[in-house]
């Protein structure tokens, strides 16, 4: 059974998801399928390209990855599919390939123009619908991508650049906040890889974490490490920097936002 | 495989959706079970049957769609099932299949009244689970609707008059906000076949579409068209006019709710 | 098909819960998944054990129930597993299985600690992807409890007490309210069994409800029978007492929340 995910930024109050799903199970029964988030911050391709990145190592290999965030439906803008690290992906060309590829090659990119993969009618306003949901379908039923469209090259791709790289420097790194959780968990741009590194030189416990003024020592395995109501820092769940604050929010403890700075320094 | 979709009022906070969700699986095993939207405003029965209108189309013929907004839960009001348009419906007798049919004839309608399609024990405050779910189920699984309760007269229904229907005059529609989506995108109940008429007499680029005390001049044809941050009007996913900002959320542009005025004029 | 059902405190905003779902179709594709809450309180684990009570019994027997409200995910924390009332539920050893059991034995205790079980590698901060997701799938795919672990005796588990018993007077039972639901209504720690006592010595009519200086007189038997706009009581689908306000929201119109004290009187 092949798996298909779906990351949008439609919320759940209208029919618009559910109305994705009909489309795709009528195409192709007995599919499952998986929501990876419909709460994208409408329009933010960044954070759609995040969560997809974290989220579909952890499917299994083949499934197709679904993103509608898509301010330019209907427009010029092309739709692009691509079979990478052995997965499925089809998004609006706005960036979020690049996002998703980091500078890595797909194994095929092709152009979404085969119009007998999408509904017979195709509205101007809601592709989610009309093209994505029955390509997804069709792929995730074993129709070859090699039949959707023509190659692209990777270069003709639409470019965003990842959301503010972390400055290295001798005795710190310079990063900020790309995500805050449900929890209020502040995630950073500083990898566990940068972290490993830095602590060949320096004892973690020797850290110290900058944020909004205030100074967080050593780093935590576990969020229980700290006492409750306590921030701490340690490596989250997507393998990046995380700031919390035990049993709390540290969003609101530092009253932060995404992008705010934070500082590393040993 | 067939489908039952859901739309209810219960949010998705307490166990009341996934409760449904068991006992249709319970009894239907392998069925898949699509959410049209558990957001409705609470007791608002035009907004569910405005969210599975535009759905259902989109669904495979034979699906099974169980609608809970249901204050008089419990009380002597029937619950209703038909065959319509290739479809099952089921739900409340309170207006919810006169705004689906609008004046058109189920081929056949029911009362709910099998007692040994529902759960053994009836709750008076939880038909949702007790009736709806268990009906929709065995619906699914092929038993027949002639079995499901007495035959009704379409007349017989609890009619709700459709919501604020366009005013049409000689060189105008005056028209409101039906729905306002989760970007803040205003569907008007003015539909593209009207506009088509209207297109005919003027082109659509003389049309003005006030609202607020504003004027929105010419109809678009997708979002990026207008300036990011710009209103524009055109006609949206579910075939009417919808008022939308590119990139923005209309509703906050305008400062406006649900019934809103809006004119059109050529 | 087997059932996996998932109550969390992780929110839909996140990739969580699709990573959890994910993990668990990748083990075991064709089962089934039922969202029972993601939005329990962060690290409530009264209200994560309320909802799965509610929910569970609806649930075919050999469900697998899975609840990841772990504050001390990470830590020394146990995560514990049992085959209770013909279920098998997960959850980590913080007070959960304590409020499910309410002092009944369940058939089978383990620790969840087989490590051939779980994904190859564990992080300290998403148990749920790691732990949870993978023993889940393969309880549901008929591996054998036995193997997940050794086995506890009942009396080491985490205990919590559960929330606020009711006291009971002789003409009079103090409660409280331990869950608001999306509607605003009240449910009340005051069970049906002990409401039928009550009616066996005074008729329902003659009882008082007391709450935040107002009183409600008498027991409805559903919403609709009381006016629009209008408070009443009466024994919900969760077979508690239930303070509601027909068509309205009666957190708001008493200006309540949970923990609030509810007098009955006859």
């Amino acid at each position: 059974v092949a798996l298909v995910s779906l990351t949008t930024d439609f919320g759940m109050r209208d029919e618009y998801v559910g109305v994705m799903k009909a489309v795709i199970l009528g195409i192709a029964p007995g599919l499952a399928i998986v929501d990876i988030s419909h709460q994208v911050t409408p329009q933010d391709r960044q954070q759609a390209a995040f969560l997809l990145k974290n989220a579909y190592p952890y499917f299994q290999s083949g499934s197709v990855h679904v993103v509608v965030v898509d301010p330019g439906v209907g427009s010029q803008r092309r739709i692009v599919a691509m079979n990478f690290d052995g997965h499925y992906f089809i998004a609006p060309d706005n960036g979020i390939f690049s996002l998703l590829l980091e500078g890595r090659a797909p194994q095929k990119l092709v152009a979404v123009d085969s119009r007998d993969w999408f509904l017979p009618q195709v509205s101007r306003t809601f592709h989610g619908r009309d093209i994505f949901a029955p390509v997804a379908a069709r792929l995730a039923s074993g129709k070859p991508l090699e039949e959707l469209g023509t190659t692209l090259a990777v270069e003709t791709l639409h470019h965003l650049p990842p959301p503010c790289p972390p400055q290295r420097g001798r005795e710190h790194i310079a990063g900020s906040v790309v995500q805050v959780d449900h929890f209020g968990n502040l995630t950073i741009n500083i990898d566990h890889g940068l972290i490993k590194e830095i602590e060949n030189v320096a004892p973690s416990a020797d850290l110290k974490i900058h944020i909004a003024d205030q100074v967080i020592r050593g780093l935590s395995s576990c969020y229980a490490d700290a006492p409750v109501g306590t921030p701490l820092a340690l490596v989250g769940s997507r393998g990046l920097l995380e700031i919390a604050v035990n049993q709390g929010d540290a969003r609101r403890f530092f009253g932060v936002a995404r992008g705010e700075a934070v500082r590393l320094e040993w």
